[in-house]
Formats: structure tokens, sequence, C-alpha cells
């Protein structure tokens, strides 16, 4: 339960004019791993935002590698790599099906808030949601 | 006072591997029209939502003519074609500023809802902006 | 084989601040509703494209009922409506897997033209596709 | 001449149901601030693209500090940082206009290669605009 892989392909509306996939859409496919991550615990992202824990992204980087192209299947593999009552933050390897080469590799920081935007400590807020995220990292 | 006129430029985001801009980006730059039409009121729309007077798409439509191209200069002219006290809707041609060809028509239609997403007619709710809209489209 | 079923979940990114998704986004989904389609026939648009054969949206139209929300699972249930050696047009259905809900319905027209956007007749081009696309309308 | 403003206002399609903009939209508007600073040159990327020379992202970061929001006007200020034969890098400034506080800070670097992808010495295949790439960094 360490990692999460999400399927996906492609689609026409994600390429540019150089023929293959926008950078820029390679950190939606990477919401998609973080969702389908915590929906491997039972925590959809959905509940906990109507639980008012909310987290926006505070920092990303991403390493393209390869470029991802119309149609492809591509896995999306996602586990924790850091948490602390604030903050917590995620990696990302992209996985092209066809030959099992990896496309990207990121990164996402995210902080923990509130409905009104206030920093909390998930450890207190949901301690049982800070113990399901520190078993998973490890 | 009957069109408003927006000027946008064409992103590389906005293209796709058939070398020209993906069709559902039109749809985003009507909303660009639509927002500097309400803005040219004085009634931004971003203050309309504050107020509980939202606009949601309920139906819309787009005819493709000749395809916008990364870097063009464009024009979106906006204008108000039926306005009821529970619907509203928007014209808008696109424009290539280079030769003046139009590139495409759209339309869209809007219901005016509350906050919470209930039907409102926009002529009790607020008759100065339905009077405002209704000399517009005139 | 009339009609596909395509399966997607939404994604955060595709919401917008009215808390629903952004409607120029059924557009795209309509398209993966259409890429699946013709993969249904053994013949990708990927391989289209390559064979010279493309089909940019010369005309879209959608009805928006009720609001997709994030992380809601949705159908796309995609059919051929029309059809002619110049143009094919396609129908969608949006469907809210919880309850069976049609959110919306959408149509696109696309014309057939060549890789240096020629129009084509896909009777000439390709008959034997022609003839799938044929049977598969009735 | 050693960095480029580029103002945009926030379109609704880019905010999120967080009441924000969503974060992958942030590389665009650097993409934006990028294609600013090419054209101040009198080189747009366009032209770069027609002559062979393409510019993908390899690797981009961002620090996202405040949110914009909705019809927020915002200055894009890209500058040079890094420049050798084989790659570029560009940092960019976020800046609200309202009250000039800055929202975030990245940066992308981007290879030289060729229509044919593979990668060039910009030095060598336009040793012009390798030196005013040069100037400009200084």
């Amino acid at each position: 339960m360490n990692f999460c892989e999400s399927k996906l392909r492609v689609r026409y509306a994600e390429t540019d004019q150089m023929g293959v996939v926008y950078h820029a859409n390679y950190y939606i496919w990477f919401e998609v791993g973080r969702s389908d991550y915590l929906r491997m615990f039972g925590m959809t992202y959905k509940d906990m935002e109507a639980q008012g824990i909310i987290m926006p992204v505070i920092e990303n980087h991403c390493r393209y590698k390869q470029s991802a192209m119309y149609d492809d299947m591509l896995t999306v593999k996602t586990s924790i790599k850091e948490l602390s009552p604030a903050k917590i933050s995620f990696l990302y390897t992209l996985i092209r099906d066809a030959d099992g080469v990896i496309l990207a590799e990121g990164e996402t920081v995210h902080a923990f808030i509130s409905s009104s935007k206030r920093p909390i400590s998930i450890k207190k807020v949901n301690p049982a949601l800070y113990e399901l995220f520190l078993r998973a990292k490890e």
C-alpha cells in the first residue's frame, strides 16, 4: 500500500502543436494519481474537502524525460515523500505502458489548510488520517 | 455600447497536434468576451457572483470556419442575443486581426441562478441590471 | 456496435469556482467518447491521422442539464448521427453513473480533410472505413 | 531589456472549486511570459519553430505563495536565468497588480532541438539569436 498506480489514456486536447502533450498537463495527471492514492485509504479528497481539510499545492517540480503522445496509455505511480502536521509531499513517476519507459518524474508539496484558508495541523484535526499517511510513507 | 470587443493572443497551450487551436478553447475565449461585456456596464461577473447572481451555461453552440493558430491576435466581438428574467444569451464573433477574417461564430445561453443554485428572476433580484441588459440588447 | 460507452472520472482541474465542471470540458469528454468509438472499429483516430485523414470539428453544440462534479464517475455514450463522404456527426449523452441521470447532450460535426488541410471524400480515400461508419450509423 | 512584463487577466476557466486558480495554469502564464520575452527581441517563438528551433520544457518548478483569483489583473515578469548552446532557462515572477504582491515564482528549463527532435546547438544553428540571449541574460 506504499504506492498507487493510476491508468490514463492521453487525450487529443492534451497535445499541442509540437505533436506531444503540453507540459502543464502532467500536473493534472499527477493530481489524478494523488486522488487515487487518497481513495486507496478509503478517504477521498472530496470527503477531505467536505470535512474542511484542503490541500493546495504550494510547490511543484517536474523533470520531463520523454514525450507523452496522443492515445498513449500511461501509468502514474504515486507515493508519499514527506509528511509533517502542516505539510505533505507526493512523488510521481509517469510511465508509458507500451514499453515501460519513464516519461517524467514529479513532485508536489501541499499545505493543510481549513475551509477558511488558515493553516491547520492535520495531526490535530484528523489524527487517524495523519496516522494513515504516516504508515503509507514508511 | 451594443457590443464589446476583446483582444487576445493565442497561447501555445491552446493548440493541439493538428497545429491549430483545440476547438473547446473557443468557449473559453467567449467567456473572456462575456466577462468584458459585463465589465463594460461597470458590473463585473465577479461582483455578480458576490451578490449571489450566478450565470451557468445551459447551452452553447459554435460554428468553426477557419482555424486560429498559435500567436494569432484575435478579437472576440460579444453582444446580447436574447434576454428574459430567467435567461440570457450572448453571441460571439471571433475575428483574426491580421486580415479581419471571421474564424468562428458562437452562442451561449445562461440561466440566472442563486448561490444555492435555485433559478432566480434577474428582473426581481437586480432590476437595474436587467434594465441595463435590456437596453444593451436593443 | 451502434454506440460506445466511455467511463471517466471528473478531475479537480476540470472544476471551476462555481464548484462544478467548467462547461468547455464537456467537449473534451466528447472527444474521449469519439476516440473510443473509433477504436471500437479497430481504427484509432491516431491511425487515421497517420493515414492523412483528419477530422476537425466544424460545429458543435451542447445542452447542459445538470452539473458534473469533482470525482463523479461518468459515462459518455457516443453514436454516429449523420454521415456523408465529406462530413460526419456524432451524438453524445453524458450520464452520471451514481444515479443514471443525464447531465448533458451534445453533438459535434466534423469535416474530412487531408494532412494538407484540403477537403477529401472519405468514401474515396478509405471506402472500407466509410462502409464501417455507414453500418455503425444504421 | 533584461526582463519582460506581460499583463493578463485571470479567466473563469482557470479557477477550480477551491475558488482560486488551478496550479497547473501558472505554467501556461509562464509560457505567455516566455513568448512575450522572445517577441521583445523581434524573434517570435512562432518564427523559431518555423526555422526548426524547438524549445520543449525539460524541467520546471513553481513556488506558490498566494492564490490568484478570477478577474485578477496579473503581471508575469520573465527573465533568462541560464544559457548554454544546448539549453536555456527562464525565471518568472507572478505579481498581482492590485497590490504588487508576488503570488508565485517559477522556473522552466528548455532544450534546443530540431524539428526532427534531435538536440541542437543554438550557438551553431543561430549564432545571432544565441548572442541576443547571452546579452539579455547579462
